[in-house]
Parts: C-alpha cells; sequence; structure tokens
C-alpha cells in the first residue's frame, strides 16, 4: 500500500550519492520549489509547547501532493542520549487523499536545514565569502559546514560552543570527512570566533532568550545565519541587532525553513 | 523504536473482543476523557480542500501523550473501489517529542465515529428510543447500527440511501451480522425512513450544500445524529431545522468529533 522509508535505506542513498551532492541537489529542488511559490497552500506550522519542548506539524500542498512533517525540538534530550531533532513526513495524493510515501525525516531535516541555510547564503552573502564562525557546534553544525562548504566556498571554520565536548565531536567528525582546503579553528568564545568571519551561522536550539550574537560583534558586510530562533524563546540574537543595524536583505523563511539570513552595512 | 498497529492487527483485535463491546468500552473511554476537558490542548483541525476532497490533520494533546490523525475525506473515491475516509495517527511522548506508536486509524475512525454518536444519544435521546432512520448508507451506517443497537437499545433501523445498491449492501451485513432483536427495513425516501423514528441518523459526505433533513420531517422529541456534515458544503440539515426549531439540547463536537446531537420540541 503506502511507500515506506526508514533511516537505513535514506542513509545508504545519501552515502551512495555523498551528503555534500545530496545537499547540493536538494538545494536545487528547494530553489525550484521558491521558484513556484505561489502553486503552495500556506499556513502557519501547528505547535503544541511544552516545559521540556515542542511538537510540529507542517503541512502544505500544491493541489496535486500534500505533505506534512512531524518534528520535535527537546533540546534537554541529549542529556539522556537522545536526539534534540527528530522527524518523519507524509506524502499524500491530493486527488483521493490516500497517503502514497511515509518517511523518516529526522536526517532529511538536518540535511534541508543546512541547504536552505547555505541557499540563502548564495544569494545573500558576498561571493567572496571564505571564512564562517559556528556558534552551537551539535549535530546540525556538521552539514552546515558540508554545505557552506561545498556552495558558498567556505574554506575556514571556526568554532565555539558552551559544550567543548561537542565543539570536539564536531572537530573529529570534519578530520575524519577531510573536506578539501577546509582548515578547522576551535575558539574560546563567541566573539572570537565571530572577529572577522564573513559568515556567522548561530545554531542553538535552547528556549532561555539567549543571546548569541551582540551588536558590537557584527561588522559590515558580514551574513548572519541564525539557524535556531525559530519559535518563542529560542532567540540567538540581541534584539538591537534587529533594532538599529541596518541590513541590505532580510530572508525569514517562516514557512519552509527556521533561518533568518541577513546582511549587514553600517 | 516505534510500535505500529496495522489494519490486519487491529481486526483481528476488534474481531476478538467483537464489534459490539469494542465500541461499547470505547465509547467509555471517550466519556472519560470528555470528563477530563480541561486537560486537552484544543485548536482547530488543519484543513486543506481541494476539489475532490478534504484532508485534515487533528493533533491534541493532555500534557503527558500527544496525538494527531491524519484523516481525508473524498466522496467520490467510492467510484473507483477506494474508500471515502482513510485514517492514520500517531502518538508521541511531550517529555522527549518522541512519536512512540503509529497505528492505522481508518477502521479506528469508523468506529470512533459511531461510539462518540451513541455515547451522545444516551446523553440525550429519550430513554424510550427504540427506532432509528438512517439516511446515508455507507460504510459507517453499518457502525452505527451496531453502536446504536448495544448502547441506545435500538430495535428497528429504517433505511434509505439515494443508492440503493448501498442500502442493499448494509442489509446484507445486517442480516449477517444477527444482532438480537434488530429488524431492518428498507425506505424508498427520506420521508418515510423518518417518519416516526426516535432517532434520525444522517451520515451522508458529499460536499453538494445538501439538505437531508427539512424542518417538516422533524418531530416533537425526535433526537438528531447529523453525522456527516462536518466541514463547509457537508451540510445536512436544511438551515431553517436550526434557526427555527427550539432544542432541549445541542451537542456540537467540534475537535473531537463530528456529531452535532439535538432533540427537537416544538
Amino acid at each position: 500500500m503506502i511507500n515506506y522509508i526508514g533511516t537505513e535505506r535514506l542513509r545508504a542513498l545519501v552515502a551512495r550519492i555523498g551528503v555534500g551532492r545530496f545537499v547540493e541537489e536538494l538545494a536545487q529542488e528547494i530553489a525550484a520549489d521558491y521558484r513556484r511559490w505561489d502553486e503552495f497552500e500556506k499556513s502557519a506550522r501547528h505547535a503544541s509547547h511544552s516545559p521540556t519542548g515542542v511538537i510540529e506539524l507542517m503541512p502544505t500542498t500544491d493541489g496535486r501532493l500534500y505533505s506534512f512533517k512531524y518534528v520535535n525540538g527537546h533540546p534537554k534530550n541529549t542529556a539522556q542520549g537522545l536526539l534534540t531533532v527528530t522527524a518523519f513526513g507524509v506524502l499524500a495524493d491530493v486527488a483521493t487523499g490516500y497517503p502514497v510515501l511515509l518517511s523518516e525525516m529526522t536526517f532529511m531535516t538536518a540535511l534541508r536545514t543546512a541547504a536552505v541555510s547555505a541557499l540563502a547564503a548564495t544569494r545573500m552573502a558576498r561571493a567572496s565569502s571564505r571564512v564562517m564562525a559556528i556558534i552551537g557546534n551539535g549535530a546540525q553544525s556538521e552539514f552546515q559546514v558540508i554545505a557552506f562548504h561545498r556552495m558558498v566556498g567556505i574554506r575556514e571554520v571556526r568554532l565555539y560552543d558552551t559544550d567543548s565536548e561537542a565543539t570536539a565531536k564536531l572537530v573529529r567528525n570534519l578530520t575524519r570527512m577531510q573536506l578539501p582546503h577546509l582548515s578547522v579553528t576551535r575558539c574560546s568564545n563567541t566573539a572570537e570566533a565571530v572577529r572577522g568571519a564573513d559568515i556567522v551561522t548561530t545554531v542553538t536550539a535552547d528556549k532561555r532568550n539567549a543571546t548569541i550574537l551582540m551588536p558590537q560583534m557584527i561588522e559590515p558586510g558580514m551574513h548572519l545565519n541564525a539557524v535556531g530562533g525559530d519559535c518563542p524563546g529560542k532567540t540567538e540574537l540581541h534584539p538591537d541587532i534587529l533594532h538599529h543595524l541596518r541590513f541590505r536583505r532580510i530572508c525569514a523563511q517562516r514557512f519552509l525553513c527556521t533561518a533568518l539570513s541577513a546582511e549587514a552595512e553600517w
């Protein structure tokens, strides 16, 4: 009846294609869908908040196919060895209402977030961007590096996380991947990582009303890829960054992605 | 990882318990949940309408468990041998956001609709109700008969459908079930079926702005179990029934059920 794609099949598929190429082709599909934006039914995600996290449903349709994604966000999960974000999705035939595909989407969510982040940067960041700071070095940051290395041409990443073990793990994984011409630098705080970067990626997930980036850290021409702040409390930017800095372009992708990107000019 | 209950396991479970007893125990569970109504997060279902039907997501949570149901409604599906309504549901752990159960719910939706219809009638219809008219004799009508026979004490059903083959199939199925002391009458139109009935069940599904029941058909003390009209266009009652008749009780269950029940008194 309904096709099912589980974690193993998805990982095998991505491994065969290669993560970098997979992310790049995924970004091309996403870009193609943005070009037919008007064909999609848009509605706010349905979010159910609890003290420990959020569970969301994200439905859309283009009139031929209907789909929704179930996704959770529970930052404290990692303490018990569980993932912060898990997801699955369903594709259905609009004509009959019958589901046709059930797919694990934890891994796809990670790839998609990285793909759309890099896609936005290809349109908005300076073409000469080579250095990226990454604040928050959890599972998603690895995909961010892969995507920005391949699609944007990043050649140096400057890492910082309040959990130094997260950074150490990211360094180990990046070293193992041997991405060509990529240098990896561990920094001892956010300001140090951000200083001189072309692109600043913040990818944190806690609902602590955090201010990862302060106004004084932002340099002219910097591209901000604020991935983590997608619901009340999950903030990464000091409010003054949005209130007082001037941006050349702002891209808040409420429906398809959690990234907000902007390029600062004083 | 996640448990799965498919059609076969569900049918085997219901067969072992018996449909009548299953529906009655399901109604008791539903009644128990109504008694802790305030514990549930309520939100409108997310409905995506198309020319052929509707696809809906119905999420809720009590703070410990989160669940949603995916359900479609496509009346023209039957012409191609497909079901009008199919459904599946997911149960998740609020503390971690991890899904714990994926269940086929096409069959459960049918049983649940019947259970809540009969549950409402046990609270709202006259205790002496023995005769029920059923307008619309598709798959759901069979479960309505089982539930009202067992829970309300219905002993005569009076059937009408614009598709006489649907009625013939319902008669065959009811005959095979041999529900004790139940007489089954085929009627040649709605008015004939409704006349003298204690309870009138309308269970149609088309978005044709239909008026199955007219004001002059409604008799004092009659209980209306209007099951089918759950979204714009899927009407069953002439507007004057709602505008001009006086009802003793009205129970419109927007979030948990599609039934609207009322007891007429002139």
